[in-house]
């Protein structure tokens, strides 16, 4: 949060902002000079929702309103902005998942770069002096090897854009021992061999792990793991989306941590936040979602 | 752990005792009067140890030491004292896990019932005034239908003995609607119909759900999921072993919860509590097994 405030301003594009909820997390993130907004959709009813929220005060300069006559052509236009260079960060507003998406892949104007799309959510956690980033755990069911190889890629690349030079991956399963049994064992003992001969770059993989030896020293050392990564994991990768969404929800419920989360691997961050996102929790996404631009 | 203070004394058959960690585990649980022990083992070291731990102290009459030859011969004979009635309760010790299950499912003198065996661990989590209950997160990797029945069946038999009559059971999955993509979903969907349909009793079961509106009434509002057990889940039932896993440690790890486990679906309750586990929760464990004997 602290270093998007640092950065030259950067601009989002909301695909339709006509929405209380949006609208309110906008002007928090102006108000914390985190980012500058061009609100696409219905103009009226933008302007008379940020009236009623910022009455007398100037926003202009810091928010656009480009009108559009439904949700699918807010999308389009949301994503042609960011396409064209004109926002950094596409968000999404009142407008269902995959009609963002497939404004977003398509193949003219939309934000492909041949990688898959995967979701990234960073947790502020009590006791942890870093942030721990969790991947994926809501756009891809159950990837396959190659798959898992972009999620890491992705998660990795943003992690180096917020600094971390060499992040340590933890490729998390039940347990720490391979076992040709369960599949997410294999894959970890595979991508951490794929990061030795170089195939995956700019971090340190390891697994399987299970989640307590990539978190805690202290239950690394009584299992014996060696190694980087074992209980100094920046980024758990999870084997499916039942894990990811358990452990997200598992943190934001049970251990009261603090979230952000983007899409990855598209030209640009993708903001995603849904109805049951704190308003906290939004500007943290927007926050991570500026601080990660390219 | 108040509760199984009260009952009458249950005997608990530990399968080879000399280890230092579970001699203090035993001796924690007699000083608080949770049950008395028969200790199965090499006898030299497990009266060493005790006199150790508990020096002038007469424990004669909590526990009993019966020398057995080498890890096998204790699990043995710690499996035949169940089957006989002489103990309540199987904890394991130094003997590896495959081999106390082997004798456990031992067809002439073992625990077996006909259902899966599984495993249930209850968390005191901060905030909220019931125990959760998350099964299985260490036996079944990727159970099928079946295979859930009797693990909703085991968790729900040890609430009910536990004084819950009428548990929750949220089937979770990374989303609440059905998705044929995710069998989690469609799992969730068939466990909910078999329990209207009296297939599954003495508990109400929903599914799917994601953990956030099974343990969230907030969440469960947010997302209009009405009915009993949204919001208000004493069980989760998690789709597979990476799920319950991660869950399991993000609650011990991250959320700082108070969890004690057993394996359930034998003739009586499992203690296998492995090194990684803290003497309290050691405990825990031991005192759910004691008050969860039929």
């Amino acid at each position: 949060m602290e270093d998007a405030i640092q950065l030259p301003e950067k601009v989002v594009a909301v695909a339709a902002a006509e929405d209380e909820e949006v609208i309110e997390a906008v002007v928090k993130a102006v108000e914390k000079r985190i980012a500058t907004f061009i609100l696409y959709g219905n103009e009226e009813k933008i302007k008379s929702l940020l009236t009623k929220r910022i009455a007398g005060y100037e926003v202009n300069q810091f928010v656009k309103i480009v009108d559009a006559k439904n949700e699918k052509e807010a999308a389009k236009f949301a994503v042609q902005g960011v396409n064209a260079g004109i926002a950094d960060v596409l968000m999404k507003g009142m407008v269902s998942t995959s009609v963002i998406l497939k404004e977003v892949l398509n193949k003219e104007y939309g934000l492909r770069t041949g990688s898959v799309l995967s979701h990234v959510a960073a947790f502020q956690i009590q006791g942890f002096d870093r942030l721990i980033f969790v991947t994926d755990a809501a756009m891809n069911i159950a990837p396959d090897l190659n798959q898992k190889v972009e999620i890491i890629n992705n998660a990795v690349g943003l992690a180096n854009r917020l600094g971390l030079s060499l992040p340590k991956v933890a490729v998390i399963s039940a347990v720490e021992t391979v076992n040709p049994n369960m599949g997410a064992t294999v894959d970890g003992a595979i991508l951490s061999q794929m990061n030795v001969r170089g195939q995956i770059k700019n971090c340190i993989v390891d697994g399987p792990l299970a989640l307590d030896n990539a978190i805690s020293m202290q239950a690394a050392e009584l299992k014996g793991i060696k190694g980087e990564v074992a209980g100094n994991a920046d980024i758990i990768m999870v084997p499916t989306i039942e894990v990811g969404n358990a452990l997200y929800k598992s943190l934001v419920y049970f251990a009261k941590a603090k979230v952000g989360a983007v899409i990855t691997g598209a030209k640009a961050p993708i903001v995603l936040t849904s109805r049951a996102d704190s308003a906290e929790s939004k500007l943290y996404s927007l926050a991570l979602a500026v601080r990660s631009v390219s």
